[in-house]
């Protein structure tokens, strides 16, 4: 089945061209749609890049997450960059011509959440691409005060996945790193990212599990220590043998896979910090004695980015040479070749692809 | 069944009355036993009062845990005041008259834990009537320095019960309090303890939840807001209608109920606490994208108390006025009374039950 | 020499009544000024009631702070409450007939502290009647995001001094108080509601400093539990007795002393946390080495309110009735008495002092 | 005026050579003294490199803080490595044979601040070669638990300085570092340190100021991003060019000097940390309220090393080649060579100097 079909629509003027799911089930079509329009606090950016989520293979593939979410037809993609098309008529930040990118949730900023400074936590986020049309396309539309402008220095490629990137940021900053060991459970991009940002922020040591052995090729370029196939056996002993039986400082957690919920705490020094931010397909079994009360863990829920320190680190780290994330950057595709990303991406021998623009 | 006998034992010179598990199997035995010898950093104290834990009956009932965990013939209790009667010659800290209780974790201090100030989370810890002699018995012997010097004002019964005390300080004071609101799973002893030091310290709500009605009384007593008996339903809608529908800041699991796992985090606000203290008795099922995720929540361990952070902090309380916890002591028994109050805790129909001695 | 006028300015249409700065010196002046205009995302209140804050009172000595900073002709004041009057087209949280105050730091949102979520040390920031038209009118103008609506069981004589209660509330918030002991300098009225929110919050003990024995006997009234008149010598030798020689575990310094700034770290147990919010009139000389780093001390400049975190947290104590700052207010006029409040509080025979609108 | 004679003193049995400052004065004699002995927990080390650090020219000069401080006759130097030569017959972390090192502030362990963890901020703190018999010598007494035994691939020069080193580490880590900008003020050793440890962690900038231009190469060497040379005038104009305005997030005060504590706070964002630990001769004069309180900055002072957290830290960035202190060694000398390793580090025209053992 292809799930997708690319042949080209053809654009009349006031439309533009879209990715996009037109009703409830599996694929995406090449199709146009309106061209948003723009409130006086919204920006229109012309997307010249973006690049394929893993919410986005859901989407695609219309699993039983997209059916609960998703509501169609939708233009899905929250991984992006481009330039200032047009503005609103109160918008102040940026204006037309300028290079940029988004924070892709969009928060309500009146929530106890919002008003409390949390806004990565809004109650009523709408994510773009998921909750709202997205990327995929020659436009979109982003409230001002999600918009971040890009530094010159930062790269196309790179630009296009400062979300993701960001959410790597996020987890691995998300408490003490330097002269500290960890343990990262699952090598996609984000996994992979947070390998580099960890190495980035001192950390003395990494180990990167996975069951996919291209995935830990990647996490190797990334800098970690050590890569375990959990394809042959659990990580725990490994990681403890390598620590003098310390365990690791901290652990991210990227997979969402049961396994790393029961193998992942055992090698947790005591005391020590877990950041969730893979999403389990289904509830999962967790030894809470065990593995988080007697062990005084102290688990997080991450979400997002926070808005907009993890994007101020995240620049600075990429500007100072401090974080390179190249390697993880497996291919750079044009638009036309939409199927094949998807194709790639699914078959687990891809990092992160990008899509640049190839339409007039 | 009576699981102990309190037939009272002939005390020998050199030896001491103790309440003994002799063999693996339920019950407890009133019996003598030789009086403990003291090393030179070791603290001699003659027991003046003693409490009955949960762990101590899970110890009576010879349970899963008690099975795995104890080494028989051992004399239990952890939760005890008394005199010092002698002390080694390196000790400094006390001397023969002091009035004293204990910290009950013996801590190693060379682990990697210890090393780094977690002396509670110590990688080798011994717990007092757990993995060596405990309290229910005239003498118990002490590390120097997990001994705590009594402030005279502090009251016999009181002094009996700052273990579990201590865990209800160390849960609630794990992050902000003031001027936020609450919900405690489980209204035993520790629950009670904690709504009480919640209060002390400025939480603006409370509400406590349990399906005994005599601890949601005891809970009421001790200033929760709102008492909520889950034997009648789920308790997330009161608690979100109670608060504007904005949940609570903080969530204290003090029961290891499956449920409390299941319903609790729903009513936490976005980016709330969660401090876990409650013991499951086997692996929980958790929703971890929805309950920890996507809320931004963070979930600690919490174990023992912090040494000593967490007794200065407790006995400031104290004597301030700020925190009483008398209504939870619902009983004051004597030793022969032991069989009666492991009855009583065992029937829900006590809080904390405290003996003093009542032999020559 | 009487500082301002009070004989009632005759209002026309399109005015209001204000007390106004016409221009450089000493003095307010009631006139009439016209009724501010609303901006789209502008909420215009009618105010009800005010208070005059120590800044006012700079303001209207025109002292070397006020000759530097403000640019007549203005109209002071930053303490208020009111009905919203109208509101501007894209206004949506608040609407008219809603009985609100505000946050009077108007923050630009876009620099980089505003982008990190310290909205409360923006850069550019606006404070209300300082760096523009203030709340001793008729009506205020202040932006949407800025408005903070009110509780119905806050009344009104609390609702004009939310401001300076959130400093109190952020100072003595801004590090744990559960359980340890306090000392505050300066018991004016943002010292003497820190001195409840600290005793709210379980503070064990607090050591209120001053040299006014009213504001001493205001301080008692609060929870202080010793007071200490410093014209009779420096408080260190008291504080130390009180607390078995331990000292403080925190010390909120809200007078600008420079014998606070001199005897205040003396108190300090080492470690212990240093909150500054009075504003000394000119540079200080610190014995940093000693005061400073050899006692490990955390120093915070603490600014404004958390917006709106201080807010919630302050509401949520107000109405449990675990703060009561009634105390503080020691009388309540009208404005036609402005004089008279000015002289009162200047004369240091007043806590606050909040005035009722008495016009038609 | 030599400060020292170096003249080599004869050793008899139970004696040892060491560089002693016999009496109240300036200089140091090398000569013998008794061996100390070794208490139950006591260790004696055999030193094979020691360095002469800040503190010790201060002991050498006789400067006012020595005369205050030091009671003649007494065997300076904390700064140190040796061999375990024999231990107390209750030592069990250590034997003889093993490298070490110690941490120098020796903890009384029992009053308030050790007892909640603070053992870096002890009350009864005696710091070794300050208040008791130090490294300047042919052996050397530590309590057992402040001994750290070193990891075989640390080599000899860099264990001799893991004392200050350590104050780097824990200065640098006492805040987040990653994807921030800094500025160390003072680039002697520990200031070169400091970045080297800051750059490890990930910080994206660092600016190094004082007024030498060979430390200033030393900075540069560990990998100071931007250098500026004071005596050709204040820094601030150009970092906050350099940082588009913001200024930096953390500042290290490693100098001591006013001038620092004149410009520092200028450059740094709102919100910023500062971490004291140079050591400033006499009371400073501050701006309180621009420089801290209206900047909302969060000023520390640091003391020692957290123990032994930081130590953890310290070694997995050295073994992990994150970190690099080579440069900042810029002689290795033999202790003949003492009084120009004292004139050496007076003039300026070293960074670290570590002496190794050449006696037999």
């Amino acid at each position: 089945m292809a799930v997708t079909t690319t042949k080209e629509p053809i654009v009349k003027p006031g439309t533009m061209w879209a990715m996009q799911k037109p009703n409830a089930g599996p694929g995406l079509v090449p199709t146009t749609v309106p061209i948003p329009g723009v409130g006086e606090k919204d920006v229109r950016i012309r997307v010249t890049a973006f690049a394929i989520c893993g919410t986005d293979l859901h989407i695609v593939e219309w699993d039983g997450w997209a059916q609960s979410r998703i509501r169609p037809p939708l233009v899905p993609g929250h991984e992006f960059t481009g330039i200032v098309e047009s503005v609103g008529s109160g918008v102040t930040l940026v204006k037309p011509g300028d290079r940029v990118t988004a924070e892709t949730h969009i928060y309500c900023g009146i929530c106890y959440a919002c008003r409390r400074g949390l806004l990565h936590l809004c109650e009523n986020v709408q994510i773009l691409g998921v909750d709202r049309a997205g990327a995929f396309a020659d436009f979109v539309v982003i409230p001002e005060r999600n918009v971040w402008r890009l530094h010159p220095d930062i790269p196309e490629e790179i630009a296009a996945i400062l979300d993701p990137l960001g959410n790597a940021v996020h987890s691995a900053l998300a408490g003490p790193v330097a002269g500290l060991r960890f343990a990262v459970f699952g090598c996609g991009p984000i996994g992979c990212f947070s390998i580099g940002v960890l190495k980035a922020a001192g950390a003395a040591w990494v180990a990167a599990i996975d069951k996919n052995p291209m995935r830990l090729e990647l996490a190797r370029a990334m800098g970690a220590d050590m890569v375990i196939d959990v394809a042959r056996g659990k990580a725990t002993a490994e990681v403890l043998r390598a620590t003098d039986g310390r365990g690791v400082d901290g652990l991210l957690e990227m997979s969402g896979h049961p396994q790393a919920f029961r193998d992942g705490f055992e090698m947790l020094a005591n005391g020590g910090r877990v950041s969730l931010l893979g999403i389990p397909s289904k509830p999962l079994e967790i030894d809470v004695a065990k593995e988080i009360i007697f062990r005084g863990a102290q688990v997080q829920g991450i979400n997002g980015r926070l808005i907009f320190d993890t994007w101020f680190r995240m620049e600075a780290l990429l500007l100072s040479g401090k974080l390179d994330v190249k390697p993880v950057i497996t291919h750079v595709l044009g638009w036309s070749e939409f199927d094949r990303a998807v194709e790639l991406q699914r078959s687990g021998k891809a990092g992160k692809i990008v899509l640049t623009r190839d339409r007039p």
